[in-house]
């Protein structure tokens, strides 16, 4: 049994006998893995913060499958850890549900299982529930995974709301920016160029719930993704209401990414990130707020690169060296498709 | 806008506007909809049961996507609806992740969205978090729905327990089995056959949940979907250890099912259900629990089909007309791919 067929998918032998190989091993948690409605204890939801069940999905169609920096698997786990934290929620339980191509290789799968377990051993949340369908060859490309998360929100997560956004506010982020975008563009597209970009897939529960359980003047967080650190600010712009200035020179963009973008034409503040979350912090807690993001591994790079400029006006502006402004609107059209 | 381009999943303004015009008009709840990290209130945790949470997640990739008695969109809100019910759980909201293909039609998208909130809200469940990916043309096949259920154990749930099981316990389901999958064979190969197959999918959650509360003996329930109802009782035998025996002439299956099934070589018992649960009950509360579902729209043709005669030998007996016993075996190989 090395390839994927349609029988893995019907609910019979062979869909019994992959979850016995594959999934149980990597997945299971000391209990009989039950891969059909996963019961979770009352405790785990009451031990922590305020009760709110915090619940977040998202499909994974990255392609390549694997490239610097991690696999689709990490990209699922890590997508749908950071979707919970930057809500304030602790990450909790995770399920996730495979779409197979006839034909795939059952290693790989193998391989992207056992990142996914350990990536959510790190975060350490559960994979509780799963599902594996089978598609025809040439009917879905590789795999598709699907997790979804559920968290729990924290006390420290009421100090989240938009409606406490002052003129001054500071924009934080956790690090370099398109460092996941351009590495996926420089494994897919293969051009005859010399690089190391990485992409920063990670975890950044832990750091995320550190800084907002020690301070209380975080008004949001957000992790930029598809669309990037820009696509972030005008959305928070558009649906606050806020001016907020972005300054040219004090966004970390890694110089591999600077290269490739100036090379190819991107814009590195529309590339996606997998491991960067965006902050919107008071003025007065802006300083605290870095130094602790920047004593976790994953935001020695964070740095303060915008303000709120007044209340009103939804408009992201953009700041060059030269001093000129510049507004940067949402992303139009397609930039680079199945990043994540 | 009529059809799906790349630029729907990119995160930018094409995917925000398929966000507004299609999901927000059916998806929301009167409050903004948030489609990154829905968060639910401690409230509705506490309020039912137990407290303890159940989740389910399943991926649709049926082919056609649409068919006699529903579509893809149902079938996703049914199919996680019912894993939740038959776990004793009061589902109470539901994900929902498209991977669409480029090309495929926004009005099609736009009637399976609206299919999922009418059967979500005839259920009783939320739909609180979304996401949707764009895959090029070619790349896959119209839409997959990866939707995933949150639900909270009913007190009542605490009788399901394979501990309890006893010899005598009869076996129902809640009526016809193999509609599903005739509807989707006979819709996808459209063989030159005159028939009226409609699939049976249906939220079973309200049926269950009340037989459920009024009865103390059900130790089992299962929806019979993929591998249809032969599989769901091979695997109580195989997991619990027991000899169940099924009763030909008991088993519900529609003249429609029956005459395709006779003409194409396919086996009822194995084929997929999206409407049909399986329990095991208690033999003196098996008539009144049947009486029960059989007040239910859903369960009118529920039926009494067989009975565990031993504890101990692991084997699923089907006995014919003539009192032949033979011995069922889990779906070996490929039946019918992609029928949910």
């Amino acid at each position: 049994m090395s390839m994927i067929t349609l029988a893995h998918g019907e609910g019979g032998e062979q869909s019994h006998r992959l979850i016995q190989d594959i999934f149980v091993p990597y997945f299971s948690h000391g209990e009989e893995a039950k891969y059909d409605g996963a019961i979770l204890p009352a405790a785990d939801l009451l031990r922590i913060g305020r009760g709110e069940l915090v619940v977040t999905t998202d499909s994974f169609v990255v392609k390549p499958l694997f490239f610097p920096g991690g696999n689709i698997g990490k990209l699922a786990i890590a997508g749908t850890v950071n979707d919970l934290a930057v809500s304030g929620a602790v990450p909790l339980y995770v399920t996730a549900a495979f779409i197979l191509e006839e034909g795939f290789l059952i290693s790989q799968l193998e391989e992207i299982v056992s990142t996914m377990a350990s990536e959510a051993r790190k975060a350490g949340v559960r994979i509780v529930a799963g599902d594996t369908k089978v598609v025809q060859k040439g009917k879905t490309d590789g795999v598709f995974i699907t997790t979804t998360g559920v968290g729990i929100r924290r006390e420290s997560a009421l100090q989240l709301s938009a409606s406490k956004i002052e003129e001054g506010d500071a924009v934080i982020v956790t690090g370099t920016v398109g460092d996941h975008g351009t590495a996926i563009l420089m494994e897919r597209e293969r051009f005859e160029i010399d690089h190391n970009a990485v992409s920063d897939c990670a975890c950044l529960n832990h750091m995320l719930l550190d800084a907002l359980d020690c301070f209380s003047g975080i008004r949001l967080m957000r992790d930029a993704t598809r669309g990037g650190l820009a696509t972030v600010l005008v959305e928070w712009a558009e649906d606050f209401g806020l001016t907020i200035e972005l300054v040219e020179e004090k966004v970390p963009v890694s110089d591999a990414v600077k290269g490739i973008a100036q090379l190819l034409g991107y814009d590195p503040l529309y590339l996606p990130n997998e491991g960067k979350a965006v902050l919107l912090v008071e003025n007065a807690e802006a300083e605290k707020v870095l130094a602790k993001l920047q004593s976790h591994e994953a935001g020695k790079g964070a740095a303060i690169i915008g303000t709120v400029k007044q209340k009103g006006g939804r408009q992201l502006l953009f700041k060059t060296p030269l001093g000129i402004h510049r507004r940067l609107h949402r992303l139009n059209g397609v930039q680079l498709p199945r990043i994540c």
